[in-house]
């Protein structure tokens, strides 16, 4: 295979209490292209939608450098490529954007070099290069998954059923947010307390998810671990997250590091939930892309080009 | 009626990552006998079976405190009354003995008094009674159970589905431990890392119970918030801790405070791990009895008497 189509869903992690272990593939996707060229070419990098000018096109471009990185691993030199691509996923809003630039660029580098890879094995790769697996594996995966660390290098990974009756609405605001402004405001130790709260809420979601049992769901959203530290980073958070319940929705949390929005309800109250998010940012002064979606049983696929 | 018998479960809580949320009935039952007397009659208390002496026979009794109370959330005078105990459940040794007596004395006075309240009244109750939910509930309602609170005063309480592949070994030592040393060792603050450990690995051991995934299971019953500050109270701990994962146990945790240990394993293997958890024990000086159990799908049962 010299060309290669690789489709890579939008995820959404940190899921209420499930901060730094819950996350689940959406159905909002990035399509990447990998032609691979002759050998005297050089790398070249073609970006279409939404904010295209701010991706790199040079070899710092993460798809790229995710694709040497599987090479690197085959202890082979990566051919010269064209890599084309097509963002659906919003960049740096936390509904990792990067995830499906490194599941993409090891996936394209693995189907040109004649798949010797494994899942398991992209799926270590694809962690090592973002550092935890909080959005790779959902977006390798599909689903949502449920990661836990065996050891700081070794993480086990499984799949939490999601009832179809759960709808995810996102709210994508119009201003960025970086992983690591939301990564210092949190602390290095916290109450006792709170972690109990955070492990038995992360029990009553998952029971929540998979059940669709509403009771269930409304508690289980609640955290204390993460949100109460980030949600000030996000203009008009608690105005949004009224709305949200006030409109019905199971409760709102932070998607990712944020600051996208994402409220989790029944179908029938999603629509009329999405309009209460984007009039509730719109009132503080915010514009806001809202979104009823689906969760992505499937996550990356492969196609000949 | 004016003669009931009520059969209540042993429970064990803490469950691994699950302190303070997860519990888990046990077929290992306690019955309890009350028979209403004339009016002119006072209380009469018999108590049978294993450290029986240990048990008080007068009002400040905990079967009969429970009774009481029903009656006083009746607005009734609780009737002069006869309770036969029979011991099945070890006293203070992590099993949840004193949970039996409250369910058991708030499930015999509904009977008594023409069960004017349903489960969900009388588990408010019994967490009361009791402080917290995690052995009340399962010895309530059987089965594996998760509780969340949701305001300091209101839980949220969901089944957890248990695999039958999954069967529970216990030790229960020759010494006893109070509940209030074992809570003195906790801390008030805990590692924002230990934190997101435990909710990670709760998530995993509720979807290890499930489905019996020996893998996840493994990963899964490791906890970094109270047997950490707990096993130095139990002496052996380490030792039998050992014994247990080399004879091929997912896992050995603390049921509820101790000393009791509790090893989860594979059907097949559960008479081999309860012989080296019996000799481990031994070898440290403690004679210990090993009891191969299985999740009570039934909690509390009332019969007439």
């Amino acid at each position: 295979m010299t060309a290669v189509s690789v489709t890579v869903p939008a995820t959404t992690a940190n899921l209420g209490p499930g901060f730094d272990c819950l996350g689940a593939a959406l159905t909002l996707y990035n399509q990447f292209a990998f032609f691979q060229l002759p050998d005297t070419s050089g790398l070249e990098i073609q970006v279409e939608g939404q904010e295209a000018e701010r991706v790199k096109t040079n070899s710092s471009n993460l798809v790229y450098q995710a694709f040497v990185t599987l090479y690197q691993h085959l202890n082979q030199a990566p051919p010269p490529v064209r890599i084309q691509i097509q963002l659906g996923v919003p960049l740096a809003r936390g509904l990792g954007s990067s995830a499906t630039a490194i599941v993409a660029g090891l996936m394209g580098a693995n189907a040109l070099a004649g798949s010797p890879l494994g899942m398991p094995q992209i799926l270590k790769l694809a962690i090592a290069l973002e550092g935890h697996p909080d959005n790779v594996a959902p977006a390798l995966l599909g689903g949502c998954c449920l990661a836990a660390s065996s050891t700081p290098s070794e993480w086990t990974i499984c799949d939490v059923p999601w009832s179809e009756s759960i709808v995810p609405v996102v709210a994508i605001p119009d201003f960025g947010l970086s992983t690591q402004a939301a990564r210092a405001v949190l602390p290095q130790t916290c109450d006792y307390q709170d972690a109990i709260f955070n492990t038995a809420h992360l029990g009553l979601l998952l029971r929540g998810l998979e059940t669709g049992n509403p009771d269930w769901l409304r508690s289980a959203l609640q955290d204390r671990l993460h949100q109460p530290y980030r949600q000030s980073l996000i203009l008009g958070y608690e105005a949004v997250q009224a709305a949200a319940l006030e409109a019905g929705a199971y409760g709102l949390v932070i998607s990712g590091a944020g600051p996208t929005l994402l409220a989790l309800a029944e179908a029938e109250r999603a629509k009329e939930i999405a309009a209460c998010l984007q009039a509730a940012w719109q009132a503080q002064g915010v514009t806001a892309a809202v979104k009823q979606l689906q969760v992505s049983a499937q996550g990356a696929t492969t196609t000949a080009a």
